[in-house]
């Protein structure tokens, strides 16, 4: 098997999709920041009183999806039609749990735009909360959904 | 405690630094992204022959860490004065490891940066492999050390 | 009512346009600031002889609508097809006025590309100027057309 | 007298501060933005419940004040060390008013970084409630603070 | 004959391109940079074993052609569907000739895409190697071809 | 010999100046592009009368050279401190020629800097006259002076 991002040469390109249809498709990505049962609190109860640290996080996370073709240097510049970011406490990590959705029509995927908004919001909670504990883990990022365009559907049972 | 992030109100800034010094600062950052056995080959066999995976996501990883400030939305923008991205094969995975290392001489630390940089690489390891293996993860990315500056010396035990 | 730009919940969101049909689309805004006379005489004299402070704020506006998607959070990068940004001496105000008009065929409008070049403009000229005077106002900066789109036709009695 | 952003020929440069002191220098800029009543009610109200207009207006200034170089032809890249931006309904407009604060220990001062940081944050606000009210105006864009630097203080009485 | 990138009155404006129809465009461009024998050995050479200057410059030159909108100030965002860059050591020059194609299905031709890859490509190598010879020369950067929308195909013999 | 740009194993990174001294650095570059008398003269005439087409492309260099950090994968970002740009008309070439200077007091040289100006400014021509001929020619961009640092003084003779 080869790689379609290297051509017979074995040189880095930007795959040629000019070729390819249109089409309506649809890419989901998750992640998630475990840190202690305290951080954890700080971020939770300061949603309310001190500062909303999601709130900023979602905004990371859906400005760092239209960033994605300035960022992986193979990618293609898609025109995004959607982007939607979900951040949910998960006291069993402890921790915060993220997916981001992404939208195009285009002709090619949006995997990487998924991945992309999902790791700027966790490295944005990183930022956020870094002066009260620094040993958080970015753990288990992935992607979990991918549908439209020739290669059809992909789904990760959760 | 309070998050330093967000003012009395509760609302988010970008840190007051400029009564700090400037002091030599470090940040070294890791993760891994997990495949199988098989896709691993294909990068650890194509650097000689089909395309140097690897290459890519060093050079991605090492301009993803100057985009840090641009990122992530209260970082503050750095004059870094070194970047270097390590990515080893680690057949016990199987995958690949990342470390990043950033230096800057500046009024406040580089842990965003090393971490945005090892977060870029492992991304574009994603995009440049993903035809061959959709489920790979991203996983365990977390500073794992810190120098310079008033708050002293964090290090992660490996 | 709700604003679009969040869900149920109150989460900010990049709202899904990728239903909506590909349309022509223009949008006008305009904006002035103003200043002393003498200021103004600065720049309407200066045109000739000393520099052209118009021609380097044009070309800012231009560019500054390519930015609009990475300026705004929630915007939508947009296949922009045409940017004019005119600006006239108004010695009424005194000061310069600057009207900017942009068009796409894409899925939601270019207000706000319209609107961002026109402050863009606006503050290349302050940015010229104010060394000769700091006191400038940036005044009246609207919609004054849109049209395209499911929503119709505004204008603006001007 | 001479804009300084000419050389002798008229032709646009950007001016050479490699001869001026690093100090420490502060801008703060304002501006506002008004609106019928009733959207302002949508603002403020929608605080709570519907969705953090003003939160993300403010993340979008403080981004928006990194990006100044990068917008403004002849501004030098500078090492921002504080933004803060505030905003405040006032029912007298009605609508949002603005402040920006930026610091710098840098050869030139901030004022476009204040005041581009107040423009994005009142266009963000533009672009969230637009689906309400196309009428809205952005007004009143000024400097009313510099200090630092040889020029000495400039300050606007509010 | 007038420039088009001009108006009536000869102020720059970005050409209205909206009523041209969407087809499928491709540019081709080249360049060379000449240097010594002994610097051009060091190219060659270090490919195996020292490391691969002319790889960094393929992945510069391809993320250039997505960054031209930005970098040429009237030029069209357009979606770019595919970037291939060629880099040979041509011992006559001695030196590196660089070719560049870039496809796109848009409204208007990616010549500048094309030339902007090419540029880039040939400055990273500069950047590169210029600890060994600072003497190095980038010459002969044109547009090869160029075929899709209404103008016809351009082709220089070659 | 060895490239700086690479380690001992030959692996590109971002080469490490934190204990390089803080000094005043200049680079000057130069370039050409030619063209036939005609478009020459449509140039030279149109500053009056049509469109000023080396405004554009001064104001583009100037941009360009705060982008270089961004398009050269390892260059270090420098806090410049002085952009000029001049463009002569030259009928023996026939064509126009291009000097950049570009200043910092930073770490390391802003050679890159100086090239990228001077290569956005040439490539900005091309755009604005390509309508008129597409034969037109990019040459002889090189570095001319460099000065500050440890290396020493540059100059070629011209």
């Amino acid at each position: 098997m080869s790689l379609t991002h290297f051509d017979a040469d074995g040189h880095a390109h930007m795959v040629d999709v000019s070729g390819k249809p249109v089409t309506a498709r649809v890419a989901v990505a998750e992640g998630a920041i475990t840190m202690s049962a305290e951080t954890l609190a700080l971020i939770t109860e300061g949603r309310a009183k001190k500062g909303d640290v999601l709130g900023v996080a979602r905004l990371a996370g859906i400005m760092g999806a239209k960033k994605t073709a300035d960022l992986i240097p193979l990618c293609h510049p898609l025109p995004i039609t959607k982007v939607a970011i979900e951040l949910t406490a998960d006291d069993s990590l402890p921790g915060i749990r993220v997916t981001g959705t992404v939208k195009t029509g285009g002709q090619t995927g949006v995997e990487m735009e998924a991945l992309t908004a999902v790791t700027t919001a966790l490295l944005t909670i990183y930022d956020m909360v870094k002066a009260a504990e620094k040993g958080m883990v970015i753990e288990t990022v992935r992607l979990v959904l991918k549908d439209g365009g020739k290669s059809g559907r992909y789904e990760v049972s959760r």
